[in-house]
């Protein structure tokens, strides 16, 4: 018998992992949001219920997932009753401790992915870390996971969170580079288009190479006429002229050891 | 007839650009480096001459190309006799009249591409960046570029200097977080492997959609909890934490707009 989904969430993560789960056989019977919309909209995809209160929360799911900011997480949890079935956060800094009073049977299911609800992404490729309070959730979490991914690997809070700060510097913080790249760009009318071979290289490079050896570029060979070249044309750019000391000072401490 | 080319330097850009210009039946001459190991290692890979000695370098090119240190440029061509041939830099941050005092002929071929040894490259899917002081070089280069490159664009030195820094951004920068990202998760265990992935995915994400819309993660929702404790994760990484910080406040400011 097939088990029955809730998704306490409709963002980014929740629109991904619930179509995961919906292609894989598993029952979705519910979207909740605060934000219509957003609820509509995931709920419409799929083909189920939503809803916006908290008190309309189907009570007959297996497990709920929840996919919300951390910062929510409690002030939202603490008015639904979940009758001591499995709730699951999907968070990567939240510890399993912080849904604890909310249920006997608790777990996270954390996967470590960048999701955009335009863009595709083949689930099973996608590394899941999962975390529960017992080791039958554990088990039951460990099914569902391997049901919907090649990767899965048990991970406690402590590390969960380490993962998704290498996460962050991995993923968010370079995208940022590369917004910042794209805003360097505009401002001499270059198209963006000319880093896409460079970005999509780099990527690829530490799929096979580690990246302490992969690096490359003016900081790592300490180049200062190039560095200070870099710094004055940075002029009218003060915030990233101030980004760019202090990532190639770090670049410099790495390699000089 | 075909072009008869020599090299100053036999790093990776040498190595590429050498190897690429060679199969597509340009001649190359010989290869200078002041380190013999480089020089004859990459002489054996392209089955050609080499020397250490800039008083040797072969007068019979029609096109020397400078791929070394921007900080080491003037003095090495201050002591080779090119007789007014051209004589072409790869910088991206070197300004064409860096090299003017060296030959009438002058000009920059810029790939904007991550070179590392071990890796291979398709040239043709490479952008490059051509300048030179006179139409009759600007054509010469021009037919020399396109022959290994499909996109190839003329653009002068001060937008040069800005497209490598966004590059430095780009690439270097990104992949010293992904090596910030490495050590982190080796202090916990964790594989660098797990992080595969969405690396990849950053990349190709940006590929089709505008980095500032891709952005994700804490800073970019605001999460101060999160954002908190991760600072406090951070604690044994001082450095990388003052980086966090620094890149969290720059998508905070730009987002906030």
């Amino acid at each position: 018998m097939s088990l029955n989904f809730c998704f306490i969430g409709a963002g980014n993560l929740a629109t991904h992992l619930s179509k995961a789960f919906q292609n894989k056989g598993f029952n979705i019977l519910q979207i909740y949001s605060r934000t219509e919309k957003s609820a509509k909209e995931l709920a419409d995809v799929l083909s189920v219920k939503y809803t916006t209160s908290v008190n309309e929360i189907d009570e007959n799911a297996d497990v709920y997932f929840v996919a919300i900011k951390d910062s929510a997480v409690s002030e939202v949890l603490s008015q639904i009753k979940f009758n001591n079935k499995l709730v699951v956060h999907c968070s990567g800094s939240l510890p399993l401790s912080a849904i604890e009073d909310f249920s006997e049977n608790t777990g996270v299911f954390y996967p470590l992915q960048t999701f955009s609800k335009k863009r595709e992404v083949d689930f099973d490729e996608i590394p899941v870390f999962i975390e529960s309070n017992s080791s039958k959730n554990q088990e039951a979490l460990l099914q569902i996971a391997n049901s919907i991914s090649k990767s899965v690997s048990e991970i406690n809070s402590d590390k969960r969170m380490l993962l998704h700060i290498s996460a962050v510097f991995a993923c968010n913080f370079v995208n940022h580079f590369y917004t910042i790249a794209a805003e360097i760009l505009k401002s001499k009318d270059i198209p963006f288009d000319v880093l896409k071979p460079l970005i999509l290289e780099t990527a690829l490079k530490v799929q096979e190479i580690k990246p302490e050896k992969a690096q490359t570029g003016p900081a790592v060979r300490f180049d200062e006429n190039i560095i200070s070249a870099h710094l004055q044309a940075l002029n009218d750019f003060d915030e990233y002229r101030q980004l760019y000391m202090s990532v190639s000072k770090s670049i410099f401490e790495h390699y000089k050891k």
